[in-house]
C-alpha cells in the first residue's frame, strides 16, 4: 500500500511558497507570503519611540503582532477585537514571531527604534505561524532597506536570515509543511525556526495522541532543515527583486 | 484660476472601482473591492443561527464587524484585540454596514440564519466605510447564491440592491468621493447609501469646519446620486461573472 | 380620515420644552434639559488641562460623554459600568454630542483648557440625543460665563448657538420631535443639528423599513429648521434668566 | 469656646432631608432622596426572573446597583463606563445597599421575581450611602406596592423598615450625618443601619486618624439611633401620600 | 443543655493561632499566619516609588492586595486573573488591609516609598480577612527593619500593632473567631480590627438574618477584645524570634 | 579552568526535589512540589461537568491554571487579577500544562468530568513550569484515587506518568535543571516533557543570543532524558506513601 499526503506532494515537499513584495502601500515593508492556501500579510512598521524598558540605552526593538480575520478559518471565528481580548494561541504566536524576529538584529545597529511586525492571516491553511515567521523577515529586511535609503542608519542590524516550517508525524510518517487537512489529523506536530547558518532558533514539538521518539525527532528536523533551505532561497529571490 | 483635486479627477470623477469576488476560499462569499487606492476585504459568513432576540420567530439576521489592519493607515494604528476594546469609530461603522445590509433583505425569506459581513480594511485612502458597504453588498448575493445553490433557502431574500458614496466640500468645490487628501482637509464630509430605486438609506453628514447650507447640500446629493449609479453597474457587472 | 400622533400633537409641533439651569451645585454649568418627557441632565466641567495630542499648543478641547441610567428606560438596561464597556450607541451618541459642541467654539480662545459635557438621561421618552445637544449647549455657554466672570479668559470662545431636533416619517407623514411611542413606529428617522445661522452641522438620517425619497427629506429638512428655530428661542430664554 | 459644625447644625441634628416619590415615570418605584444638598436617584425596577442560583426555589431576590455621575462631585470623577469598571467603593457600597435591602424583604413572599434597586447621586455632599439605603427603601415599598395592585404577589413581603445614618467624631465631637465638609475632616466615621424594631442591620466604622474608644463609639451609636428614629418618620410620612 | 460549638471551642477560645515569618525568600517580609485550618501568606514588598497622587511630598505610601487561590476553598472558585476583574468582596477586603496598616504607619518617617502587602489564602476555613490583618502586620515590621538594617530610614514608622478578629452570634450565643461552619449559618458577623493601645480602627458588623441588639452588640466586642489582645501577644512571641 | 555553576551542581544535577502530598485540605490533589527554592502549589480540583463542546460525548477533560503570587519573583510583579488579563506567558504556561496532563488521561474512562489543576507559584527560581508539569501530575493521580475511592469511576484514566525538566547551554555548556541565575543567564533554554515510557510529549527550545546546533540539542535531550528518569522515581516515591 502506498502512502498518500492529502495534497498528493511527496512526504518531503513544501507547498508551493510565494512571497510578493509592495502588497500595500503605507507600510516600510509589506509582504504577502503564502504557502499554498495559507496566505498571511505581513507589514513592518518603523516607529521613532522604544518600550519604557529600553529608553535611553540607544538600542532598538523588534516586536510582532499576530491575527487571523474572522472568516480566514474553515468556518468563522470570533473577532480577538470584539470579544475584549487576545487568545492564547495568538499570544503564543506573536510573542515566538517577535523572539525569531529579535533573533537576527543587532538591536544597537538599530538605534531607538521599534519595527513592528504585524502579521495579519488573510486565509488559514495550516501552518500560519512559519509562514508568518517567513514572510515577516522580508519585510523586516525591506523596513532595514528604508531606513538605510533615508540615511537614517549606518550599518544593516540584520545578520543572517530566519525561516520557519512546521514538520509533523502523518499516519505514521513524517512529512514536510502540514496543511490544514494533516495538521488536524496528525499525531506529532513540530515548528522549526532556523537562520541560515545551520542553527536553530526555535524548536517546538507537541505529541497529540501517541508521544514521539527520538528517531521520530530526528526525522522531523532532518525533512525542517530541508524545507527551511528551500524558504531561504525563496526569501532570496525574493528580496533580489527591486 | 481652475480649481483641482489632488487626484487631478473631475469633481463628479470616482476613483478606478473594482470588485473581485471570490478572494478568499472559506467564505460563502469573499469580495475585495477597491475605490483608488482603497482596498476593503468583505466576506460573507452564513451561520446555522439567530441571536437570542429572534431564536423561534422564523426570521434571520444580518450584521457586520468592521476592523482595519494596523498598517492599512498612514502611520500604524494600535490593534484593536490588543487594547481591548473597538474604538467609538469601528463600532459606528459596524452599526451603519449592518443596518444598511439589512435594508436590503427579507428576513422572513432568509429564514433562522445569520448572515455575518467580515469588512477588514487591509488598505486605507478614505471612504473606507463606503467601500466596506458597496463591497459587502456583493458578498452577500454571493452568500445568498450558495444558500440557493444548496436549496436551504426557496426564495431570494435579497430585493434591490445597496450601494455608498461619500461626497464632499473640498476647498468650496463640491466633489465625489474623497480620497485621504481631500477627506482630511474638507470642511464637510457626507456619506450617503442608497438603493437602486433611488431612495436613500442612510444620510450622515458632518461639517468639519463651517456649516453646510441647504444649496450645498442639494449639489452633494446630486453627486452622490450620480456616483452610485455607476457604482451599481460596477456591482451589477461583478455578479454577472461565473 | 385624519392623522393622529400618538401625543395628539400637529405635525410641526415640538413637544414642552424646559430648560432648567443650575440643576446642580458643583459643575461650572449644569442643565436639566426636557423634550416633553425625555429628561437629560447635562453638566459642563471645566477642566486645566488637554488632551495630550494638544498639549503646548495652546488651544483647548470641548469633548463630551453620553449615559443613561438604567432605569430611564421602559424596562430596566444593564448598567454600562457594570457590563464594563460602553456600547455603540453610546459612544456614537457622546461623539455627536461632542463635535457639535466643537462646532461652536473657537478652540484657540478657550486656552489650555478641556470642557467637558456630560449628558445623563435620567428619564428617556425619545430624542435623547436632540435633547441632549440643545441641553449641553446651555451648559457650555455657563461654563465660559464662569470662566469669564474668574477672568480666566480674555474673549468668549462660544460663537452662535447649536440646537438639535429630530424628525421622521411616522405612518406616511413627515413629524417633528419624535417621541418614543413615533420613534419605535417609525419608517424613517433623522437627527438634524444646526447653528443659528442657519447651517446644518449634523445630518443623521436612517431609513428603517422604506427608503425615504428626495421630496421627503426635503419635508423633513424644512420641519427640522422650523423646531430648531424654537429651541433657539427656548435658550435664549433660559440664558437671559440671571 | 464653643464647637461649631461648619453648617451650624446642633451635633445631634440630621440636614434636611427630603424624600420625593415617583421623580420618573417608568419604574416601579423611583424617589428622590435628600439629605441637604445630597441627592440621589432610588429606582426600584421588577423584573420576572432571578439570578442562576436561585432557579426553580420559588424564592426572589432583591440587590442593588450604585453609581456617581461623573460631576456630582467638587470636582468630575470619571465616569465608570468609559473607565471599563466599577471602583472598589461603588462595589463596597452597592453590596452594601443590596444586604440591607435584603434584610427586610422575605424572599419566599417574593416569589421568582428580582427587584433592583438602582441608586444614583445626582449630587453628593457627604452620606451618599446612608441616604441611598433609606431612599432605596422607600422605592422597594413602591414597586411591592405596585405589585400589590396587580395581584401578582398574595402577601407584603417587606417586614419593618430600613434606614441608615453616618455618625462621626469631628474635631473631637460626635455628630450626626456627617456633610462633606465634615466628612473629609473627621478622624472616625461610621456607617449605622437599623431597623425600625432597634435592631442593627449593618455597622461600618472606620478610624482615620485617631483609633476611636469605646466611649465614643457608645456616643455615635446613640447619634445614630436618634436620627434613623427621625429618618423612619419621614420614610413614614412619605409613604403615607398618595 | 449545652451549647457546643462544631470545633468544640469555647467561646471565648480562639482557633490555634501559628505565625511563621521567612516563609518565601524574595519578599522583605513574608509570613504565613494561620487561625486554625485559615492559612494566609502575607508578604510585604518594598518599593522606592509612591503613587502619583503622592510624589514630591516626601510622604510613603501603604497599600494591600488581596486574593483567594482557586482550590483555597471547599469547592473551587474562578480565578479572578482569568475572570478579568476581581469581584467586589475582593476589592473591599484589600481596601481593608490596606486601611488598616496605614493606621500604625507614620508615612513622614517612612519616606518615599511604598510597602505591598499581598495577603493570598492559600487555605480558607473562615476569617481570612482577619488573619490577613494580624499577619500582614508582621509581615510590615520586617520589611521596616529590612529597610532599617540597610539604613535607609532613620526612625521606625511604625507605630503601636495592630490585629484583627471576627466574632458573631452562632445560634443565640456570641462567639470568637468564626470558622467557616459557623460563619455560614450564624446571623451576626463582626470584623473587629484594633491597636495596642485599645483603640478600634475599623468595625464591620452584618446582620444575616435577624438584626443584633446593643447588649449583643456589648457582648461581641467584650469577646473580640480579649481575642485580638491574644494575637498581639502571639504578634509579639514571633517578632521577638531572630 | 573548570567550569562551575552558580549552585556549584553538576551539569547533569538535579536540584533537591521535594513532592509534599496534602499540603492543602480542600482539594481533591494538592501537592506542594519543590526544585530547589522553586515552589509550585498544584492542586486538582475535580468538577461534575464539562466544557460545553464535549457535553454529552461521554468524555472529560482536564485542563490547568497558572499564577505567580505577586512577590513569588526577585521583584514583585504586578497581580494578573488586579491588570484584568492574564499575560501571555502565563496562558502560554498553562497552555502547556493541560496539554501535557491530557496526554497521560483516557478521556473516555474520566467519564463527564473536569479535572482543573491549578499550579500556583509561591517562590520562584527558574523551572517553575517544569515543577508545575512534575507535580500536577501527582495531584492529578491523587485527584483519580479520590474517584476511585468513592467508586465514581471503574477503571484509572491514567496511563503512565508525565514529568519535565528544563536544559539550557550556560556559558557554552549543557545543564540540567536551570536555576534562576543560569536561566536569566543562558543561551538556551529547552523544556522537555516526557512519558515514562521514553516518550517526547512536548519539546520547547528557545535561542536566546546563539542559536543552537543539532550537537547541542542532542547533548540536551539526554540530559534531559536522564533527569526526568529521575523525576519519575520521585513521582513514584511520593505516590506510594499513604
Amino acid at each position: 500500500m502506498t502512502f498518500v499526503r492529502p495534497s498528493g506532494r511527496a512526504s518531503d515537499q513544501l507547498r508551493e511558497v510565494r512571497i510578493e513584495r509592495g502588497f500595500t502601500r503605507h507600510a516600510e515593508g509589506s509582504v504577502l507570503v503564502s504557502f499554498g492556501d495559507t496566505r498571511v500579510l505581513c507589514t513592518a512598521s518603523v516607529e521613532g519611540k522604544v518600550p519604557s524598558f529600553l529608553r535611553g540605552k540607544g538600542e532598538g526593538w523588534v516586536t510582532a503582532e499576530y491575527g487571523m480575520l474572522p472568516r480566514s478559518t474553515h468556518s468563522r471565528s470570533d473577532r480577538e477585537a470584539a470579544r475584549g481580548k487576545q487568545g492564547g494561541r495568538t499570544l503564543e504566536i506573536q510573542r515566538l514571531i517577535g523572539r525569531t524576529m529579535r533573533a537576527c538584529v543587532d538591536r544597537g545597529a538599530l538605534g531607538e527604534r521599534t519595527i513592528v511586525l504585524d502579521c495579519d492571516v488573510l486565509q488559514a491553511d495550516g501552518g500560519t505561524r512559519t509562514a508568518a515567521i517567513t514572510g515577516a523577515y522580508v519585510a523586516l529586511v525591506d523596513a532595514v532597506r528604508w531606513l538605510q535609503a533615508r540615511r537614517e542608519i549606518a550599518r544593516d542590524p540584520v545578520y543572517g536570515a530566519v525561516a520557519a516550517v512546521s514538520v509533523g508525524v502523518y499516519q505514521g510518517m513524517p512529512v514536510l509543511d502540514l496543511d490544514y487537512a494533516e495538521d488536524s489529523a496528525c499525531d506529532t506536530d513540530m515548528n522549526v525556526v532556523m537562520n541560515d547558518g545551520g542553527g536553530f532558533i526555535e524548536l517546538q514539538g507537541t505529541a497529540e495522541g501517541h508521544a514521539f521518539r527520538r528517531t521520530e525527532l530526528d526525522a522531523l528536523l532532518a525533512l525542517a532543515e530541508k524545507g527551511i533551505g528551500e524558504l531561504f532561497a525563496a526569501q532570496r529571490a525574493a528580496l533580489t527583486q527591486p
